[in-house]
């Protein structure tokens, strides 16, 4: 590898996961000192990531992200509160209300200051609650229209401070907006600021039958545009947001290689919900995993997988990395 | 139509549905005397669905029944509580634990006691957190076997009390045992008591790639064996939970048409969750689907679609229905 | 409707339709002649979509276009060569092999002159075999240069002949370049022409999981590159190419509605594989479906959709389509 | 491991591969005498199946047979002919046409008698062409009950020569009746005879959402069916048939674990389609993908796993699993 990896977790991968069902979560509600602590038990964290909204509110911000450095954790991400509560239920950005599209643009502002002034680049902004649910039900051209402005404004508020966007093709919404890693270039391609780019959670990618390390190789051929990395693996039909690696193994290898190629040099972010694990053994599991992974693709070498994708023989490929992962 | 349809809905439809994301919920939480009133703004609405750990705790069951009576609604099913607390996380029927499997099987039993004081029936066990997330979790063949042992425990309990298993695929685990309609019989037919059927839910169907027509055809074939019924509709690759009839509308028709032809005559149920939605215009618009379906079903009449089912030719049928349908 | 609607189907939904299972086709062969007779048969049918390598070889094209319009039809499209022979089976823009990448722009640009002496317009070029089936096969980046360069080449050889590019996700390899609505607007912004832009597959958008009416409204947004138009239905995971509005009603009527609002006026063109249906009754089912949903559309008001629209409200809209499609 | 493997391959993989774009194939033709001499390159190989309506005829069976066993291998399967012709384009067991359900049948008996001639057990019809494409169109319990019938009858016919079912959920209809592990299950109990078991097909487990190794837990509880087994992998979607072991890695090391677990001592028999690949490397590629997660699960120790699955901890488990692979 030539990058060093610089591993990274959600915070509330240390806390008590909830879904639809189990609403209190599937284990005890923890305090951020408790998640902190829990971090500091995976040997290879170095950052952290925060949720507006779940971590950080309008009035602990500051507080919580100086926590954070005083552990020794570097915040990886802050993500911008426009998805996790009830205001934002018809939508931030591409709200019809007005006052709500605006303070959705404000947190984001918001965001891109704390992330300056705590070193923490860049943000990302998910636009989940952006969609629709139901036929006739939105106005697709106004509400990209919305989106793009927004992002122009965020973008230009603060240069200095990078923008990744999270596209995501559904849940919480059964359609999102910014769905799929074309519509996610097609949107930093609109906005065409040099601080705006992409998130790319790999679940998210699996989700809507995206192949990881082509998404990696499009956000590098469409302007070098990968901001940011999340990690975790699902089986393709929903975001379950499982252990990396605990289902697409030789996937997850491409993936890798396309990174170390790509010359990705952002954060190994783990976004996983651990609901009935152990968050602490959940998030060494996948760092294992990479860490794993990266073995198997040193042993093989970069330069001989090069040489089978450029001979673009499928079974010659595959005998490359069988073998050099089955011994 | 042979029989007179009778509707019913979930309580939850007219309280406030929370995902993961918004954990409070789209909508204020509502006491359950502000469903109640709610649900009594519904027309059609005949009966109402108590599910255990939400509307029914073990303090408050006969009371709560006594309210939903005292307003002029049936209680159409009650669901025991096996899947709304941290304590399922790992199993209700299947845990390893044998407390929690004792707690299961007794929540079951004591749903089926409430059940036949109420005039209700079935009861509706869901397996929801049975099941595993990942390889190498679950033996599958124990897991089975629990349910089995656990189902026939319930139905020798009370024999004169239906239990209608409902099935689904996944979720809140990747993978749930009893996933699919071959499954569900598999079991009932395993159990092998009268008093054992199944829960159609029709949007679990959609997600399982089931037709749902075929489906309840198949629960006659094996049985007579549907019990009960939930309606809502989805994208079919997730429990959208969305307004029945808004999404296929033809598979829908031809569901309604089987029903009717299997003599179905158990309870309408919608199932749906109205995120964002007022959740009394929601459940009138699923039942007024349904009546505007079933009357162009008669429109079409069911001795010309018998007709053309039994001839096979798809083009005719699909005239057939167009024709009565875009009138 | 503000558009008269001119319909058109593929000559192949009057032939024998094949799959890898019945190789010789679920009906007997027949000749163009035949086919041709069976089109006629159709009363709506203006145009007929012509395949390169099926209807068209090297030596008869000119033949067969002058047989298709002294018929009385148009030849609404043409498709060329790029797919239906093995020597396409490691790709055509893409292919490793320059000579085989040269041909395969040579095959668009001999389309396009067809095109143009015919007065057909647009030609579509469908990358189906450019792609991959496994991981480590395939070099993503320069795959689209070469996309690029190729599609480039071909609309500057004839600018005034359009070029529709047709994506889908997979099928018949597990992976297609250029497989979303996202991708192909990519593409179209990326080669920069006014003479280039989409062919939209309703079955292949569904596939991706894509709401048909939105990515209309995308393509309307991003410089009305919506130029032909392919009608089918499909259970949304796979490229059934069943007679269009069997299966997703209430989509296809947004759709509808979509193009009508971007003022659309191409072809509405059937793309079907009746492997086992009448063809000709099966080409009527199809345009009848969509005569029969223009006539709800009309009932219900483009205006008070607009409205419905714009207001956001699910449940709003659930009940003037419902209303408009159940009388 | 218990057992010896004996590894066997479909004809067709060594032939060539066509799909509905590519009707003569991706590769040229080949001669059964071709196919046999490829079949001979692969070290591992001991058995190769034989379809009926392409490598057996009516008049060449016989003298197929012979070739294949002169040529010192073994006939591991034959397919009847059910699903590779015009004729059974409604149906094969369930057609209306009586005297085309009669020759289905017909057609599974003389593959019985050659079975029984050749020492090849089992034989395994496929209800691939039995289904439906469109709503309104199938009777599903007349369905239903002629396939058990008819079952029934082949069964007791030759109660020396087992019947191995093979399901599938979709393609060539869009809809197959036989389509799940719990249908496939439901049907052997019906069908109630000691000679009728299941053929299961790893890819179309998958791409039922189904977990192989809980397939072949399932039929080990229903009565130890699991007869026969079908190698290959896909992305979940569709059946692709791809080559083993390239996609899903740690489902199939699961898979392997629990075919020896419930002493599974059938074929391993590779059923793939290489349509652009040479098929003596990519049957060679499986087989060694299969050998290499062999080695895997000695390495990790079957008693070892055991005792993880009955812990049921999925990080304890995924740690395991991981050490043993990433090593």
């Amino acid at each position: 590898m030539k990058q060093k990896i610089k591993f990274s977790s959600t915070a509330v991968a240390f806390g008590s996961c909830a879904d639809r069902y189990v609403l209190d979560g599937y284990s005890p509600q923890k305090s951020f000192k408790e998640i902190l602590e829990a971090a500091k038990k995976v040997p290879d964290l170095e950052g952290i990531e925060l949720i507006g909204g779940w971590q950080l509110t309008k009035t602990n911000a500051r507080q919580v992200i100086k926590r954070v450095t005083d552990s020794g954790l570097k915040v990886s991400m802050i993500i911008p509160e426009l998805w996790s509560s009830a205001k934002w239920g018809l939508g931030s950005f591409t709200a019809n209300d007005q006052k709500i599209r605006q303070d959705a643009i404000d947190n984001v502002k918001k965001s891109m200051e704390l992330a300056q002034e705590s070193g923490c680049n860049p943000v990302s902004p998910w636009f989940g609650q952006d969609g629709y649910d139901y036929c006739f039900q939105a106005d697709y051209i106004k509400s990209w229209d919305r989106i793009v402005e927004g992002v122009i404004s965020c973008a230009d508020y603060l240069p200095e401070v990078e923008i990744a966007v999270e596209y995501k093709i559904k849940e919480p919404r059964t359609h999102c907006f910014i769905g799929t890693i074309g519509k996610a270039i097609l949107l930093v391609k609109e906005v065409d600021r040099a601080n705006v780019g992409v998130n790319l959670d790999i679940g998210h990618a699996l989700e809507s039958y995206e192949n990881m390390a082509e998404s990696v190789a499009l956000l590098k051929r469409f302007g070098n545009k990968l901001f940011h990395l999340h990690l975790n693996d699902n089986y393709r039909l929903w975001d379950d947001d499982m252990i990396p690696g605990s289902v697409h193994t030789i996937e997850t290898l491409e993936l890798l290689y396309w990174l170390n190629k790509t010359e990705y040099n952002g954060w190994y972010s783990l976004d996983i919900f651990p609901y009935r694990e152990n968050g602490v053994r959940a998030v060494i599991e996948g760092i294992e995993w990479f860490k794993g992974l990266f073995r198997v693709l040193n042993r093989i070498g970069m330069d001989n997988i090069e040489k089978a994708i450029q001979e673009g023989d499928a079974t010659k490929s595959s005998a490359l990395i069988r073998k050099g992962l089955l011994i």
